[in-house]
Parts: structure tokens; C-alpha cells; sequence
């Protein structure tokens, strides 16, 4: 039987966004935000300096890995057709970052699983691990919601929550 | 009525790739190739330092622009829902010199409508014009086949040849 197509995000789900926008707003500012401060907001808006982060060279290529991701990424390209699908044509910069993020941090990812485009709708798959809903509710497959600061306070759309990396294995694997 | 969603390939139907081929071969080695001389090898191998180039700087970014390709491919982005579909994940360094090239001579094709990747199956799409089968073949839509060297002696493979804009032009608009 064909293997199930399955898109993975890499921003908040993949990398730790927020991680990252904390340390750089701390660097840039002494002030140390927690995720429990920026619940409901969009993660650049979270940020005061936020807009100024996504276009500065190193913020995406320097991105942690989340926890767990790794490993269970690993196992996941062997029981799927996976694909990376990011939004990266907003910020122009991230394009060549991204791709040595995935090179360093992802190395079995071949160049020919990876998407990097605007909108999303325009990939098809059967499953999609996404946190943001503007790309989840309008898919057509199996959707999984990972949670994060920014939609941690909303329902759910009607897709299937994961809170991290183990949850992905435990229902995935 | 939703306008049908039209994916245009880059290399090869936006871009002259053997043009920008022909000028860095001669350059490097002061041999000028025709077009006839090359008329059924894949680009990259069509030319002795063909590999060589598409690592080059500057390579993707100066590449020439199709003949009427511009003011026709505004007039599709009224008439369709149009994305640029590239496989630019091959040569990592051609994908900010790609976006910089569509900012260059297509200004008018928002981010959102760009997407980069590595194998263009994961795409969906109404109708796609592109010059590899590769492409074509797997593509359940409507297929325009444009004719460059490479493909210039093959059968059609069941998809519509166009051989320059204004025959896209003709059947599209």
C-alpha cells in the first residue's frame, strides 16, 4: 500500500519559535518574556520588537529544535511520505536559513521533501501537523492543531490538538 | 465562478535557461552553443560546465526572461488564480536569487503565489505549464508541455505543446 503523505510545519512546530523570540527579545531589550504572557497573540505581534527579529540575518537559521522532534522526524520519514511545507515567502531571508536549518538539525529530509511557499493551500497530503489555523482549516486531510501560545486559548476548529512531540509519535507511529 | 488555478513553471518557461546556458558556457570557454546543438539532453548535462554554473552566483538571478512572458503572464494573474511553481531545492543557492528575479521582473506575482520546491507532485493545481514530463506526467490537470531542447524531439506524452507565449497567450486568455 502507498504510504500516507503527511506535510509537517516548521515554524512552531519544528522549531521553537517562541524560544527564539524570547531570547532575541531579551538580548535586544533585558526584558524576559514567558509563554504565558503572549497566549492569543500572533507570535511576531507578541514580541515588541518581533518585526524587526524576522528580517535580522541568523534569526531563523538559529532556531532550537523542538524538543523530541528529531528522533521521532526520523521514524516519521520511514512510515510516510513526509514533506516539509513552511511559509517562508514573507520574509525572503529565511529561505536560504531554512534550508540549512533542515540540513543541520534534519539531514535525512531530502531536498526534493521540501516545500517552501506562501500559501499553503495549494499543497495536497493526506495529514497535516500545523499551529496555525489559517493553514489547517482549510485542508482537506487528517488535521493536527500544535498547540502554541497563539491559538493555546482558542477552540480547536475542529482539529486534533497535540501539545508535543511525544503526543505526534503516540498517535502517528 | 472561481477562477481556475494555473501553475507556471520557471526555468524554462518563464526563464531562457539556455540562453543564460549558452552565454556562461561561452564565456567560460569561448565555445557558442545553438540551440540545435542540444536538442534532446537535459540542460545541466547539455553543456560541459553546465553543472558547474548552476552553483555559480548570479546564475539564477540574471537569467533572461522569455519573450513576452512578462506582459502576458500579468494578464493571467487577472484571469487566474496563478501560481509559480519552481523546483529550486536542488540548488539551495537559487532560491533567493529566484525570489529576487520574480521581484525584478514580475513584481506583480505577490509572495503568497510563490512557491519553491523539490518534486512538484505535492502541488494541485487546474492547469500547469512546465517543459519537464517529470512534471507533466504526474500532474492530474490540464498540461501544457513548452517546448524547449530538451523535450523538442520527444513524443508529447499526451500534453498540449505550446512553443512560446504568445501560444500560451492564444489558449489561455
Amino acid at each position: 500500500m502507498d504510504k500516507k503523505r503527511l506535510l509537517v510545519d516548521m515554524d512552531g512546530v519544528m522549531a521553537d519559535v517562541y524560544a527564539q523570540f524570547m531570547a532575541w527579545e531579551f538580548r535586544a531589550t533585558g526584558i524576559q518574556y514567558r509563554r504565558e504572557d503572549v497566549i492569543g497573540v500572533d507570535e511576531v505581534q507578541a514580541f515588541p520588537n518581533g518585526k524587526k527579529h524576522v528580517y535580522q540575518k541568523y534569526f531563523f537559521e538559529s532556531m532550537p529544535v523542538m524538543e523530541n522532534a528529531v528522533e521521532i522526524m526520523r521514524q516519521l520519514t520511514h512510515a510516510y511520505e513526509l514533506f516539509i511545507v513552511t511559509a517562508a515567502m514573507e520574509f525572503p531571508n529565511s529561505l536560504p536559513e531554512k534550508y540549512r536549518w533542515l540540513d543541520t538539525h534534519f539531514p535525512f529530509i531530502h531536498w526534493k521533501r521540501r516545500v517552501f511557499c506562501g500559501d499553503k493551500s495549494v499543497i495536497q497530503g493526506d495529514i497535516l501537523i500545523d499551529d496555525h489555523f489559517k493553514n489547517l482549516d482549510t485542508f482537506s486531510g487528517k488535521t493536527y492543531l500544535f498547540t502554541q501560545p497563539h491559538n493555546a486559548n482558542s477552540t480547536d476548529h475542529g482539529h486534533e490538538r497535540v501539545a508535543n512531540w511525544l503526543e505526534i509519535a503516540e498517535k502517528l507511529l
